[in-house]
């Protein structure tokens, strides 16, 4: 049906190339990273539209917040050796610092250095957004072996109105129900959390352009993370409303320790059904409640949004120990885990455009025997290969849909797409 | 209320009838069956009314096939020595096998011969109703020891345009809502799968036609597996969507080992939850759910049919390990097996006759007391005894049946019976 | 919001003073104890109404028996030295017992003699109000330990044309709507069973009494059990049906083993689940089924009565080993189990006064930074502390009011209080 071999490699190295960039919620690390996703959909001649929200916007409860932008930070100590530098690793700066160029004592260097305690060797991810600070990120270890004496403390940033920055890429559908992706833009060098998001986002457009005659329009969405999510929303929330078959938010997707789902506030959408029903046949899985929510599923389930969006994940993000810190890198991400990433979408996808409410158009059971269906010698033990046909024919009474079957007959809703190919065939189905 | 001590004999007894009496979906052997139980019957003058379906009738998507005359069987060697013969055993012949008179080499005799490796002592039960073969059945270990040779195989039998038999017995209650009871008479000479069922079912008749002023109207049928009940159903099925209020097929129901409940499609029927509150106070009990049908409530389950029939046995067919061998013989069933299962209709069709949603008819609880119906002494302990008449009582307000509050009392529904009789006696509840 | 520190004390006190008098259905014992209720309720100027429902008059299924005096009740041996004495336990005369003064044997005694054999130390509480008799109670050990010889039977007691003796109070609220409190006053000297009730739902209508603006009408019943209740609602219980939104039944509420809920018929009023939600979150607590019902929530949830009525205990009714017997006495109680369950009642009253399906206000997640709800550094481990009032949010979607979210978070419903105070100062939630 869809060759999938090669996908993980090729997402890999699209990750890779969007990882060294520094990116925020606002800025230019969100425009680069955004070109070169347009540069790797251009050999199907798709494209992303970007977008642009001025600075002051009031989304909601929320305001679009000035633009940072970040040409250097470091410290350095009296002898001038530099103790870090974002050059290095760009989590060295807390996010949306503002500049400063002072000499500190260590004291009051203590006081703008943030550090993950209970993980000494590692560089935290840390921003202040929505209050202004300058800022500095290190292990603890580096923290703790800085001697006293005077510190030069550099960032130079500048927060401006200017714009925030997002993508939208719409494929059409026979239909205009809609099934929605999307995922994140706005964190920088950090792998699985998240430039695998949007670099499995991006092939997976490429494999929604390729069905023909496709059922749902496909909504693909890049953003950053909250203030992203709500301007989207403050524009398009109407739209969604009418037209949101099922979304899921893409992040942490490049590891392959584990499937995850975060279920929508109250697991009951046919996006929780569909997509647990091939999770679970998974070799690993996990379910989580809306209780560990912690992405842009936030939003779309708010009170008066409502909509249908789970997340997807391998490790969720939260749970996996190189989480928001400097050893969430290339190292923990591979071609195996976008591979199984890749497949798990792919077949939630076919599944989707295969689910409907099937109706076996005979009364009594089908007589398969006469259209090769089912053995001709009736003997003990000869039936179980034609069973799970069987038990789908039972079911497909016109109130269950391709995941209610599965589940009630206990089977990867996936092992059903055949079985109604040849139904359809046989013309003995019907919606 | 009934004498059940001698039944379970006469169960047997009718069984060991019928069980010699090579039967298939057509043909004699089902006429020489019903004709036995009619005879039966005769003693409290009620008969089965016998129907004929002509060859070629067309039944939803299945076609009533020929009908099979068996007159003899066998294979025989070089030395003039019948090495099978179906009339030692009329497993030994292919259910439904077309006419073969030659002699063959060994290794075109194993191409005819169908065995159970898996038990290489037996003699399988083995049908090819839909495409036209001959053939024979043997033990593996017979096969096994066959020499090198020439051998006879020798099949007299004729298919031609005649018609399948099924029976069919109405017992007129005060309403129209009927309930249901079918068996099969298509298995040759296997004692609990199928002898067992039709002969208890007949002596349920019995016991239907000697309870007055019954509530419900009784239709027992029987006939052929799967195109017998797709025959019956493309005839009655209307009929029955309006009236019928439950339905069991019974199978295997002579042997002593189990109690088996096959629940319908969804499991939720008044027949799943009437038997199965019976069932579940029985010294052993096995729920099965519809995936592990087999039998004709399959049909009555079937998409557009929904009938609210389910089935019923001892061991579970499928699941015993003589199932569909010569070893499922007049041993495997006992008077004592069917004693059980006819106990168990017995108090099933009771519960279903006294069953109502009934309402207590004075407010806050009634005064017991004074109904000498409750001790006067009040002291701890003391009101035990009476403690299920009590519960009845506080969940008989219109919104339950016999069975909820069975359920949710925790009690055997036969134990509401007699609680009921004095409740409507003392006038303290109505419907 | 209150000072509970001292309640248990007092409501202790109040037990004390009560527990001395023989109480009955009926009778001066009663009409003594609702006196002292009363003094004790003068000091905040409120008071119950004392009613009188004349003997004969027809209540249900039931009838107001007459009115029990007893005055004196003894057993003396030959040598005219008191076996046993009312005067030194009120336990020792037969509830209701009619009068009788004559010389008996041994074996006429033991006759009218009760005993609770599987506790040979204790005196057990025993009555018989429908039927005449004349009785008395010991310990088994005491009737095994009389010689043979003639005994003095002696009960001066009285069965006349008097009243029944109930008291009611109400405290308006804002609304119609109606929370209830009952308990009853008809057991003789036994603490937890049932001087705690009484003294637990006076110290509680002191605390309704000081709650400003209160939402609900507060309903409090003093009443004899089973025969009160429905005397009660025979003239209740039209106005109950169209205005109670729940009501608990207060017995056994002043030891320290265990705090228990008897659920209603079932288990499904808004009473069930409010007290459930915060009982649930006590170190120690028992959900009993409306199986387990033994109090006056029997009358409350009876066919056609079927008001959002449960029971509350401590140690529940019939659980406890000193349960109808003389072993429970002051001692088994004491101000630390009043006071456990004095803030139970006080935190499910105000629960209850603030419990609505709120509704947040913004599309999106509301920006908790701004108001100072929400840390400004985003670092991992960094939410916890706001995750509660971020879940609170989340579900205060219309849909679902406290009790409901504290369960799908997993909290105490009182941990929502302040919550939901500061979001209301905030004007972010709306009913």
């Amino acid at each position: 049906m869809y060759d999938i071999e090669n996908k993980g490699e090729e997402i890999y190295r699209l990750t890779e190339r969007i990882f060294p960039i520094c990116r925020s919620i606002t800025g230019k690390g969100v425009r680069e990273t955004l070109s070169i996703i347009n540069e790797y959909l251009s050999s199907d001649s798709i494209q992303f539209d970007i977008k642009e929200v001025p600075s002051g916007t009031e989304v909601f409860d929320w305001t679009v917040p000035k633009e940072w932008d970040i040409r250097s930070a470091y410290i350095e100590d009296e002898s001038g050796k530099k103790i870090i530098d974002m050059k290095d690793n760009n989590l060295h700066v807390l996010g949306y610092s503002v500049p400063i160029d002072k000499w500190v004592t260590l004291e009051e260097l203590r006081s703008m250095v943030y550090t993950q305690p209970d993980q000494p060797d590692l560089i935290p991810y840390v921003t202040s957004y929505y209050k202004e600070r300058s800022g500095f990120c290190m292990s603890q270890k580096m923290l703790d072996s800085l001697p006293e004496g005077k510190y030069h403390v550099f960032v130079d940033s500048e927060l401006f109105n200017g714009s925030l920055t997002y993508a939208e890429l719409i494929l059409k559908g026979k239909t205009s129900e809609e099934i929605m992706l999307s995922s994140y833009t706005c964190h920088p060098s950090m792998a699985n959390n998240e430039c695998s998001g949007p670099a499995l986002l991006s092939a997976i457009i490429k494999y929604v352009n390729t069905i023909k005659d496709r059922k749902y329009t496909y909504r693909f969405v890049l953003n950053p993370e909250t203030i992203g999510a709500l301007t989207y929303l403050s524009i398009n929330s109407d739209h969604l409303k009418e037209h949101l078959k099922a979304g899921i938010v893409l992040s942490c997707v490049g590891d392959d320790r584990d499937y995850s789902v975060i279920h929508s506030k109250y697991a009951d959408t046919i996006t929780d059904k569909s997509l647990t029903a091939i999770l679970k046949h998974k070799p690993k899985c996990s379910e989580y409640s809306f209780l560990k929510r912690g992405s842009d599923e936030r939003q779309y389930n708010a009170p008066g949004i409502d909509l249908p969006v789970i997340g997807f994940c391998r490790s969720k993000y939260g749970e996996f120990p190189e989480y928001h810190t400097s050893a969430d890198n290339m190292d923990i991400v591979s071609p195996e885990g976008f591979r199984g990433s890749y497949e798990t979408l792919v077949q939630w996808i076919d599944c989707m455009e295969l689910n409907e409410k099937y109706r076996i158009n005979v009364l009594g059971e089908p007589q398969l025997g006469k259209r090769n269906l089912y053995p001709t010698i009736s003997q003990k033990g000869a039936h179980n290969s034609v069973m799970t046909m069987r038990d789908f024919i039972a079911y497909a009474d016109g109130r269950n849909d391709l995941f209610d079957i599965a589940e009630i007959i206990g089977v990867d809703p996936c092992e059903l797409l055949p079985i109604v190919d040849q139904l359809l065939d046989k013309k003995l189905i019907e919606v």
